[in-house]
């Protein structure tokens, strides 16, 4: 019989593999970020850890949901809560604010009370979460995530890993205007304009971080594979080996040929 | 010989014990945020946890440190970095940006280089750090931070449990002028007072959570030390305990003469 961590992993696997635009996962966006498919593919490929969720990083301008009346939440997520615009990309960040029907009442607050909906801006860094087989593989990689300078790391329950890093934005800019149905911004366009880039570098540091992550996870999966080499355990590739390779292997495949189809389609429309 | 957690959790409780405005210990502010110590002493009375870090959540307002020429930090603390207002209360937080020597240059932003230093404006919530005795205990600590929507939680290397909520503000409000050595707001003072009163709904949430946090220890701390006489452990007080008993009491007993002189001294400016 399989052990659980192995069929558990198993089963993530089989997920992420099937995930598609067109095969939804639980999460908000519903597909796996692109910035965060090469380090979930070599975490995977280590078989005392697997990857339960990721967001390689993001810039969202989120409507908060309507509150209950006696809701003391500081923001209310459900009940109408929607994203105004998320980007996990540098490349349509700029001017974003310019696709949002933003009425720019500048310094114009709205009351302190519960029937305002506050509007926020917010840079969110790289979240990884990760389960380990064991402590001992939870400790190694929790340390690996902490010399990286991801200082707000921890081991959950079950050794699960979680790997963050605190590089925020966090910026009230508007409410919505329940008489008008209005999305009102109480600050200027340029400041809009000046967080944006404040956005940019944040997006700079953030893939700088995720790539030095990346190298460190490689060396410390290399050197537990020597090490369970040198103890004497075969390198014969078993057959829930095999099948966790070809299932990674379909799944970087299907992200090449995505990743191909979107170049070739940004060709057209420049030849258009 | 001394079992090595009590020894270290010994040499902390001696450290608490000496701190006070006259002695410092190694944080920015050098002393135990008032609002800390309930939960501090409860944590401490358990034999299996002592508490090595805290802030009890506040408003900060900081200008970064000068940056190096290839600097890439997005804030530099050190190097004239300085705090022009921190508060971990809302008592003096009315109006804090009349006591700062702002120049208001609405919508007037600094260049993107490395030369200037942004001034930002924080709201950092409950922060504890919980060195336990095992991993048994470190997860009962973790579990109940978490149940309590402490969900930045994680345990860290040896049995360091660090409880995390993720009510932050973080909002860029200036930056300091090299030329005329002015502190330039770049928002409007109606700005500052609406992000200002933000800030007091998230301390009440903060010390909600704290309160809930408290009650919910105090639950996990009683079932513990039930099951340790149920289990037939005896409760007479050791040497140890009572040692480490003496110098909680004499913690409390200092906190509360510092409250009352301060309570007089209120009373005495009130009188004048």
């Amino acid at each position: 019989m399989q052990d659980p961590f192995d069929q558990k992993k198993q089963a993530i696997l089989n997920e992420i593999t099937l995930n598609s635009e067109d095969n939804l996962d639980a999460s908000p966006k519903g597909t796996i970020d692109e910035h965060c498919i090469p380090i979930i593919n070599l975490i995977n490929s280590d078989p005392n850890m697997v990857t339960t969720s990721s967001c390689s990083g993001r810039v969202s301008v989120f409507l908060e949901g309507k509150k209950q009346e006696n809701d003391t939440k500081i923001i209310a997520k459900g009940n109408e809560g929607r994203w105004l615009f998320v980007t996990h990309d540098t490349s349509d960040l700029n001017n974003w604010y310019t696709k949002v029907d933003f009425k720019y009442h500048e310094n114009q607050f709205p009351p302190q009370d519960n029937n305002h909906r506050s509007i926020s801006f917010k840079f969110e860094p790289l979240i990884l979460h990760v389960k380990c087989r064991d402590l001992d593989q939870a400790t190694k990689l929790y340390t690996c995530a902490m010399n990286n300078g991801f200082r707000e790391s921890g081991i959950g329950s079950n050794f699960n890993v979680a790997i963050r890093i605190s590089i925020k934005l966090d910026i009230p800019i508007g409410y919505y205007e329940n008489d008008t149905e209005e999305l009102i911004s109480f600050v200027s366009e340029s400041y809009l304009d000046y967080v944006t880039k404040l956005s940019f570098e944040r997006f700079n540091e953030n893939f700088k971080k995720l790539d030095q992550l990346y190298k460190s996870i490689e060396c410390l999966i290399k050197s537990s594979s020597s090490e369970s080499s040198s103890s004497g355990i075969t390198k014969k590739e078993s057959k829930e080996e095999r099948r966790q390779r070809k299932i990674r292997e379909g799944l970087q495949r299907q992200q090449e040929t995505k990743k191909l189809k979107e170049q070739q389609e940004a060709q057209k429309e420049l030849e258009q």
